[in-house]
C-alpha cells in the first residue's frame, strides 16, 4: 500500500539523463535478428556491451553525477556484489572520486578483483552487514548511498535505453524487458509510455523468482523468501521491486511472462550461437520470453534488452557445451 | 607489376557509401575495454553484430545498389561459400532480386541451408569450377558479379568502418584490420588516410596464412600455395589480394603483424569472456594482435575490428573450453 504520492520518473529526466552519460555508456545499436519470426521481427539492444558489462553503468553514473560537487568530493557508496557494484566505481573513477564498495564474505575473488582494478575500496562484511555497514560509512564519511534501483536518478539513467530503442526504431511495438528490483523496467518503461504510448512494455522474470508476477497480479507488493528467489540461475534477478520502482510498473508495464530455468539457458546459447552476443543468464531472460512465450506476448515489432553479460567463464562454457 | 594507373578509392567515394548502407548495415559503436593496456586503450569495432554477422555486407549491399536498375533487375550472382555469398543473398532480398550463389560441393549444410534461407538460388559445383560456373551464369543470365574484394565499391563499402571510427574516436592513434583479399583493409585504410592522416592504419594476418606479409615485404604481389593458406583456423583469411587491394595496401598501410595459431584462440576466449562478444577466429586476429604483439605495434588509442562472428556453436565450444 502507497502511503504517499509517488512521482514517476519523465521523459524530461530521462532526457537529461541521457545528455549526462553520453561520451560514458556506450550508444548501443539495436541488432536485427535475421533469425527472428518474421510476424515478430526482433532487434536486441545489446547492453552487455558497456564498460562493466552490463547497463547499469546508466543508472549509476547519471546518480552520480547528479550529487553536488560538494556531495561527490565526500565519494559514494554502494553495497552489491554485482554488476551494480562495478558500475558505482567505475562512474567514481570517471569523476576521479573515492568509491566504497561493501561486499559479503564469500563474494568471488574474480569480483572482488575487477571492483578494486576500478580504483574503489572494497569493504568486506560477514553476509547479512552489508546494508548497515554501507550507512555506517555515509554516516562517518559522509558519503552518499548509489541505490541499485530504489531511486529517480537511477531509474532515469537506465530510461535512457528506451530513448534509444525509439530514435532508432520509431515503429516499435514491444520492449521486453528483464526485471528484478524493477529500475531497468521503470526507466525504459517511463521512456516509452512518454514517447510512444502505442508501443508495449512487457516484463520478463524467472519462474523461480516471479515475486514481480506475483506483486502485479495481486496489485500490491508480495515479498518472495530469498531462499526461493536464490534458486534461478539468474543470479542478477534475485532482487524485490521497492515501492518506487513497483509503481512505475503498475502504472507503465503491459504485462509480465515468467521463463523456466531451461529456458534461460537456451536463449543464452541462442545469443551466442546465432547473434554472437555473450550473455549473462540474467541478461538472456527477455530473449528467453520472445522464445518461448510467443502465445502471450503482442506480435509486432520487438525489441528484447540484453541487460548484461558478465557471466564466469567455466560457466559459460558449459551453457554453450 | 602494375601495368597501368590504379586509382584509389577515396573518402568521398566511401562517404556516398556510408548514404547507400544506412539503415541496412548496422551502425556499429566502438566498446571500450577496461581490460587493455592502459598505455594503448582498446576499443572495439564489433562488426561480428552485423546482419549475416560480418562486415562484407557493407561492401556487397554497396556493390548491389550501385548497380544501375537495370542491371540489377537481372540479378546479381557471388561464389563464395563464407559471409560473402551470404552478405550478397541479404542484399539482393533488400531490393527484391534473384541473387545465384555458386558453392563447391562439400560446403557444409547449415551454410547452404543460411543463404537458401535468405531467398538466393545456390548452385552447387565440383570443387574449382566456382568462377567458370558463376561467369556462365554471368552470360547466361545478364546477371552482375558481386565480388568479394575485388572492386572499388566493395572496398568503398568496408570502408564505411572507418568513417565511423573517426566520428567515434576522432583522437584515434591506431587502427587494426584482420587482412586477407584486403577489401576490408583497403576501405579502412582509405577512410583513415583521407581523414585522420596522422593515425596509423596496420593489417593483421595468421602466420599460417601471411601472403601479404610477404607480398609487403617484397613489394609486389607473391602468391602462397593454397594448400598452406588453408592451414590457419582463420577460415575466413585464406584469400589474396588482387591488385587493386594490394595497390591500397601499399599505398596507405603502415605496417603489419603475423599472429600464430594459438594467438587467434586466445583473441577468441578474450573477447567472448572480457568483452562478450562472439568472434570467429578470423574476426579475432586483429585482437590477437593487439593482445600478443604490442612490442612491434605503435602505442596511443587504438581499435581492433571484430570483423565477424559466423563460427560453428561445436567449434566455439571448444574455443572457450
Amino acid at each position: 500500500m502507497h502511503t504517499g504520492v509517488v512521482n514517476l520518473v519523465t521523459v524530461d529526466d530521462i532526457e537529461a539523463a541521457a545528455a549526462r552519460i553520453q561520451g560514458v555508456a556506450v550508444r548501443t545499436p539495436l541488432v536485427p535478428c535475421l533469425w527472428g519470426d518474421p510476424d515478430r521481427p526482433l532487434w536486441l539492444k545489446p547492453e552487455n556491451l558497456q564498460p562493466v558489462g552490463a547497463f547499469k553503468i546508466r543508472g549509476a553514473y547519471n546518480a552520480v553525477a547528479r550529487l553536488t560537487d560538494e556531495q561527490r568530493a565526500r565519494g559514494v557508496v554502494a553495497y552489491s556484489s554485482g554488476n551494480h557494484a562495478q558500475a558505482v566505481a567505475y562512474a567514481a573513477r570517471e569523476f576521479g572520486i573515492r568509491a566504497w564498495i561493501v561486499v559479503p564474505e564469500g563474494t568471488p575473488q574474480v569480483k572482488v578483483d575487477a571492483t578494486r582494478a576500478l580504483g574503489a575500496e572494497v569493504v568486506l562484511v560477514a553476509a547479512g552487514q552489508r546494508e548497515t555497514r554501507a550507512y555506517e560509512i555515509v554516516a562517518e564519511r559522509g558519503a552518499a548511498l548509489i541505490p541499485p534501483f530504489d531511486h529517480p536518478d537511477v531509474i532515469a539513467g537506465q530510461g535512457t535505453i528506451g530513448l534509444e530503442i525509439v530514435a532508432d526504431l520509431a515503429e516499435v511495438d514491444l520492449v521486453l524487458v528483464p526485471v528484478s528490483g524493477g529500475g531497468l523496467i521503470s526507466g525504459v518503461a517511463a521512456a516509452m509510455k512518454g514517447l510512444r504510448p502505442g508501443a508495449q512494455v512487457w516484463a520478463v522474470e524467472p519462474e523461480l523468482a516471479a515475486d514481480t508476477a506475483a506483486s502485479l497480479r495481486a496489485g500490491h507488493l508480495v515479498s518472495w523468501p530469498v531462499e526461493d528467489r536464490d534458486r534461478t540461475i539468474a543470479d542478477g534477478l534475485r532482487s524485490q521491486p521497492s515501492e518506487l520502482t513497483f509503481a512505475h510498473q503498475r502504472a507503465l508495464v503491459d504485462g509480465i511472462v515468467t521463463v523456466a530455468e531451461d529456458e534461460i539457458r537456451d536463449a543464452v546459447a541462442v545469443l551466442a550461437h546465432r547473434a554472437n552476443l555473450v550473455a549473462e543468464p540474467s541478461g538472456a531472460v527477455a530473449t528467453a520470453g520472445y522464445l518461448h512465450h510467443a502465445g502471450e506476448l503482442p506480435r509486432g515489432r520487438t525489441v528484447a534488452v540484453v541487460s548484461g553479460g558478465n557471466v564466469d567463464p567455466a560457466a559459460l562454457a558449459a551453457l554453450l557445451a
